[in-house]
């Protein structure tokens, strides 16, 4: 276990950025949650605000500031991904119509500037959608950039999703995800390397089905649908909780391995736009960037998932 | 083991090009060789040429005739692959000063054509180098596309080996790739996938070492080398043979798993110059041009590898 | 003349920028100045903010807002003009040490889109620099879109200044300028091929220096270090005072002559990073998106800028 | 006048192209024809041969070999210009049904390789249509580069034709243009800013139609044809003869001036495929590589071309 961590969740709920707030938010996490941002992603970016809020309600965060950021990408065409999260982009589990609370009247980009300048450079930023807030963020205010103590992140991989070479988060906006990995700032990178290991199969959901309270229920009620969808769409054993991993490293470091390498990120591909060129072999002697996790223990994964969604019953 | 098959192999021997050679010549071959054509890659042209004029005589290939072909890609820079051939390019075995022939006074380019043109359809293209005579020839003569048979190829893979991105033979000409991979001709592709399942280790050398003929210590001397210069440069466990892959698919095709896939080649990207895109998840609506090979039952290889070797004990 | 224009004046002066801004500020002039913002370009954006409040007090502009900007482009790496604006920005006359007025604490990107939101859909914005500030706004909130009236921006051209094919502006920030070209807002373009045509020459500054007021001297001064390096870097026969043409043109747009076209941004090329491909002969077969100035006529434009000098003399 | 000068035409016939090769044939004319080669450009290769051998009887070269060159470019699409020359590439005048002698059997990389090989050094190359032909010269037999001592063609500008940044021969096959230019091989390079220069109008066909000869009326009527061809696509005044200043030169250098530039060539560019970037005001600091044509003097042009064609009477 870690000592405390404040954290920004920059988001596109979306079943796994979800579960990825579930688990920051359960008493086993020593995450203090500084705000939650969201960005257009999985769907469009008032959706992804409405599902913010309705997940912070299940998981008990009431002080904690939502606030709404970036309707698209800084130059590409968007892009959603409704048949893996249907049309509201939390599809599955029945949802509460109308949330407790609103959006904070603040631009998440704003929000992402104010907290990080006001604070003694001990921010980590989660993101688990397109970067588009983070680089406009450094864009508008480059002093942020040496003040963010970490930047662990959820996008890319050495093979694609969206395209052969490209994973969607990165895909969505890579001139967003350019400015992030060339700005210095220390990465932690969770591609599908790894977040395909994070295999929620429907084993995981008649395992976790025997946790009883509402947020494990809630949580298991995601899964189902995110397990279907991912088998329909690419052919997969189940659903890989991607966005998770960045929580669970949060958590617990050691479930994870890594290796330190360069990540670049093309944009000028004519079939490789928004692809992560992982340096794995060091051949192109350019300075690592990126601490690179490749390596899932499932045990320990699975174990800290339970003792999350079990935190919620006491 | 297959039907009488017309081959023409295209390579830059190589270590790698010279065990495909001598396969390819073992009397458990179905091949008939038409020409063996050189083209600047691992080395110069020149020395691929010498090269593969003592491989002939060390596989007693007396009549077939070499031509030598490009000396640079279309476009890109030259770039060769000294690190693991050595200043010659295949270094390690003792090797005849002279080669007993010489290379037939006619351009690789213009041997293709002809030989192709000429044939009844049924000749099928093996390079297992740079593709950019197969390009020229296409380039000069059209009317070859429809009549090549298949073109039985190394190059490329799901990840790099040159860079993070692209593997040496399709990034060294990228352009001649992109032709050669529109063209519509059946193309059969072992990528570093497959290849690197052909991982000759010190094991494979002591167990080949047992054959007593001439070619098969030149080809365990060839290993040694190989298999070291791939230990230092890239760390890996052994010397994975890629060429051999194309020639033991042609001796015996069950030796490997397909699937048929979309393969498109980036000429344009900043960090992605030579990748073979491969749509494993279909995800490009493109249509397959490829059969890829992804995976070798390394019982079967190894075992026609040797009964290829002592069949020139006979 | 016209009736009264509500303008922002976005900008980096930059000897041009200031004579924009003070024929706008003059009493010929019927612009409502609704506020000048400052971007990184000629030099960093803390020098062109410092200049645009001098500026202010030279022309009288004391109510007007003067809100800082963005201090490096969307993605591109920062480059500056110091060779045709000397360090300060504004090399020439001397300057007042300290503005009496200080930038207000907004952002320009905010208060640009702050104005637009409250506006009637009247405000018409001048860029007068690389377009990052209008690139921003549009992609923070896409909804300030419809309601801009117009742009009418210095950049580009059929010829480059700063690369054969790139104007210093928009290749500063090609990706910014692909998103403002892009947005669907009507642009009124002076690029170098009308700039070329309000040519300051010796000539010019001895007709100028006939008038006597301090705006007049101040002008006289900032011409002459401007034709000096115009001639000095680029070969010229004086000095093209590019970004007054935007304002010539609110102040008389009879002065110019148009042609309506299709220009796209090119953000991928290898030599041709941030030109402005203009669509003269209209074989693209795209839609027009640009008001095109191709002709200045010289009389009008030079009686238009005495007469605005002059009109300080009051 | 010069002293004799042994060329080879690379040519795509073409209305400009016959217009050149008959300057070439001309009594004034100090061009030895070494050979005429052909390549896919205006219309497809077979037409062009078929033309090139029309024109040949036209001027009475029966004894200059014709030979047929490339049928597409290296990479890029094949793109035709019928709007201009008409369906059979040459039409206007009543051509001759049959030409009376035939192409050779040899390719026309081969004859340009074979004759500069054996040359002295002396051999000028005057491509007037897309570069395939040179630059795979270039690729296959790398030791010409050298030995050629001209390149003296057809192509860019700093403006284009065929998209609003390429002219149509370079945009035909970038790719084959970059070759080219960055050989080493000196260029005398004749874009569209001077060949636009040599537009010939109504008047011009009135004047030359007082020349009585079958050739001069061959001219006349090429020239009514593609005056008004040139008229209708592109809006213009008359019939640039593109093609013709590059014999014109060779005939007279006189008649022109120049610059030596660096010229760069886009192959990557989104909307600049095919752009010649010429570095005008030297601002690229790269090497310059080419003498740049941008000033004809119309006199003496037309004066030489009104010779040329009355040396045929005699």
């Amino acid at each position: 276990m870690q000592n405390q961590t404040n954290v920004i969740l920059d988001c596109d709920p979306g079943h796994d950025d979800a579960i990825s707030i579930i688990l920051a938010a359960s008493k086993i996490s020593p995450l203090k949650i500084e705000a939650i941002t969201t960005v257009a992603g999985n769907v469009d970016v008032g959706k992804n605000t409405l599902n913010a809020l309705r997940v912070c309600d299940i998981a008990g965060l009431t002080e904690v500031p939502v606030a709404q950021g970036s309707s698209k990408p800084l130059l590409n065409k968007m892009e959603i991904a409704e048949e893996i999260h249907g049309e509201t982009g939390l599809e599955g589990p029945a949802l509460p119509n109308e949330p407790s609370k609103q959006a904070v009247d603040q631009h998440a980009v704003d929000l992402i500037i104010s907290k990080v300048m006001a604070s003694d450079g001990d921010i980590t930023l989660v993101p688990t959608g397109p970067l588009t807030n983070i680089a406009l963020a450094m864009i508008r205010e480059p002093n942020i950039i040496p003040k963010i103590k970490e930047i662990v992140l959820m996008g890319g991989g050495t093979f694609g999703n969206w395209t052969p070479a490209a994973e969607f988060n990165i895909y969505v906006d890579a001139e967003a995800a350019k400015v992030v990995f060339e700005s210095g700032v220390p990465i932690t990178m969770f591609g599908l390397d790894v977040t395909h290991q994070a295999l929620a199969t429907q084993e995981t959901v008649d395992e976790l089905s025997e946790i009883d309270n509402p947020v494990a229920h809630f949580v298991v009620d995601l899964l189902k649908f995110f397990i279907k969808t991912n088998q329909d769409v690419f052919g997969m054993d189940g659903g890989p909780i991607h966005d998770a991993c960045t929580v669970a490293y949060l958590i617990d470091p050691s479930i994870f391995d890594f290796n330190h390498v360069r990540v670049d990120i093309e944009t000028r591909g004519e079939f490789t736009y928004g692809m992560t060129c992982v340096d794995t072999l060091g051949v192109t002697n350019r300075e690592p960037n990126v601490k690179f996790a490749h390596q899932l223990k499932p045990n320990k994964f699975w174990k800290m998932f339970e003792e999350a969604l079990e935190s919620y019953s006491a």
